[in-house]
């Protein structure tokens, strides 16, 4: 039985945890669960999996929820201490990490200070902080395992073959919703056009970020952390298809990938039941009527987020973390149509170009250089 | 240092054993090299390795290689004996079983029995005989690594996986010369046309079983016996542009593939330095450039050869090494231009039909068998 602690159980990842978890409950006991305002639903899901603690945003999200289940069924608790407690619960084995955005940073780095395997789907922890959580994840002995179905693949490609023998990764990208146009309709993509994803089922932020490409941008800073690799040693590559997750190119020029169904309950098993796999009510790919797998190089032209994400990697110290904390700025004043879609990355790139870097060596650093670049992008978007 | 006996050395796998060994000095070291009559391949081999031994087809082909290379540079043995000595010589490490059909099974039973790693690209050691072969090597403790690039693929994606997880294996076939070819033309297909190959570039027995698909049907039994596979386990995928060598799928509907170049050096040399990989001078595969990559089911009505294989997977016994040789009759009687391309499936057919099956558990069973087809497909072809 592996106890698990679901960090963000009410978003996209969470739920499909959450739906993993219940289909195998031989397998599986939810232990805690964490939400931020989204109380209704996880009132149900406390029914349903009926945890020791559950945690919400602050007191007045508590109190709704006490008053939805009562006191007796678990203990309720809130803020970033309560996030903190249920990402390090003694008890558990697995702490999915599904909050989503820079929040999802204090609760990782205290279920990676626990010891706990943490089922990492909340991709900022890394990007702004790579360097400090596998540090701590070396000193403490926690496991990351990856839930970002690219990262997944690359897990999955790099097992059984020799580590020092790799020479790069191919991470695989959709493309986004607007691969295909042309970059003078760029400047009046809305947000409504850009929340419709062809291949996956996501949240508003990441479809954002899967429409500019900053998401493979945030996934490229990831898998230098999760994977130790050096920058040059991550290449980008647009797959329409979605069906080849990633690859891993070894010395003697033989590529291992990874593939499947474009659907991202086989990830978050994968991550929760490693090292075994679970029989997923998952059709398995029809390479009889699939169609043809088709890559190409990405256009950084067209999408300069993942150029910035390149380049903040190359800056090093705090300088992805403002790249994260000033896109998110960016996108949600996208969504609040206070912005227009070619100005996020405008913004990414000022923020970056004004940022004085610290060592990004220590959290405060960090946290210093994402409040630094919110405020930067918020008075960028005022004007 | 690896010390390498490479039998078959003058064919077109031990061809490029040797370009790997002597690409690699410092990592391998040749001791024996057989051939059966290219005395004056095999002596070029022996001034640039001086193994200890080599071994030809009988005794004047053995004069004829003294005269060409003296006595002194290495012991010259020749005839079944001595091929027997060359797989099991003391101090070599690795077998590189590259003979040509059914002659190579009592060489690699030799090496199998001596506990000798072996790197198999004689495929019909498996095919006529797999039950054996891997029952002595489980026996002898000896490890048996692939050779064919569909089985090296298959290899490399089982490595890091738990095996029980295996739902099925996934072999590729370029779908050789003919794939589009109209089934009304196949009757009038020549030897010529059929030795064109466009991805691989193999020996003419090889050749033409690609053409038929055989070649894919005798690889489908291989991995059977490889891999212990059930029969209903192994699919076949035409995949014109063989980038991916072949996949192997998990019971989470996770898929991995192998990928590569078509270039034979490639599986050669991860068989030989296994599980070390080489730095090859190939260049990898360029994702930015490559075609789409497509995939369909074979068409055994085009191609009944490869039905033919399964439906002797099915028989069991000693059937398999019927289909091998009355192929192999048939083959050669093809490229004699004594019977034309559509016979080959059709007397292949009738000796499964007419043959009266023995257990296929012990050699004398099987080299009956064998003996029997020949014997058999003669006949036919004299008709």
């Amino acid at each position: 039985m592996i106890n698990l602690s679901i960090l963000g159980s009410t978003g996209s990842i969470g739920k499909n945890a959450c739906w993993v978890a219940n289909n195998f409950p031989e397998k599986f006991s939810v232990k805690a669960l964490t939400a931020s305002t989204s109380i209704k639903a996880l009132a149900d899901q406390i029914a349903a999996f009926k945890p020791e603690m559950a945690v919400v945003r602050d007191r007045e999200q508590a109190q709704k929820l006490s008053a939805l289940v009562g006191n007796k069924t678990c203990r309720i608790d809130y803020g970033p201490d309560g996030y903190a407690k249920a990402a390090s619960l003694p008890g558990v084995d697995t702490v999915i990490s599904a909050t989503v955005g820079a929040a999802g940073l204090v609760p990782t780095l205290a279920a990676v200070d626990a010891g706990k395997t943490v089922a990492l789907a909340n991709k900022e922890a890394l990007v702004m902080a790579g360097g400090l959580v596998m540090e701590r994840a070396r000193l403490s002995g926690a496991r990351i395992l990856p839930i970002d179905s690219e990262h997944s693949a690359i897990f999955q490609c790099l097992a059984g073959h020799n580590r020092d023998e790799l020479s790069r990764i191919w991470l695989t990208a959709s493309g986004g919703p607007f691969l295909n146009t042309p970059v003078e309709d760029f400047a009046s993509i809305t947000p409504e056009m850009a929340l419709a994803h062809p291949n996956w089922d996501m949240g508003a932020k990441i479809s954002i970020d899967s429409a500019t490409m900053m998401n493979k941008g945030l996934e490229v800073i990831e898998a230098k952390w999760l994977f130790d690799l050096k920058n040059e040693q991550i290449a980008v590559l647009v797959h329409p298809q979605s069906i080849v997750h990633s690859m891993v190119e070894y010395l003697d020029g033989s590529v291992i990938a990874q593939m499947g169904r474009p659907d991202m309950r086989c990830a978050i098993a994968y991550a929760m039941s490693f090292p075994k796999r679970l029989a997923l009510p998952v059709p398995p790919l029809d390479f009889y009527r699939t169609a043809p797998l088709t890559f190409m190089p990405p256009d950084t032209g067209k999408f300069p987020c993942l150029a910035l994400a390149f380049d903040a990697l190359e800056r090093a110290q705090t300088c992805p973390a403002v790249l994260n904390a000033a896109n998110e700025a960016a996108v949600e004043a996208f969504l609040n149509k206070k912005i227009a879609f070619l100005q996020i990355p405008h913004i990414v790139s000022l923020a970056l170009d004004a940022h004085r870097p610290g060592s990004g060596r220590n959290l405060a650093d960090i946290l210093d250089a994402d409040a630094w670049a919110r405020k930067f992008a918020a008075k960028t978007v005022t004007k």
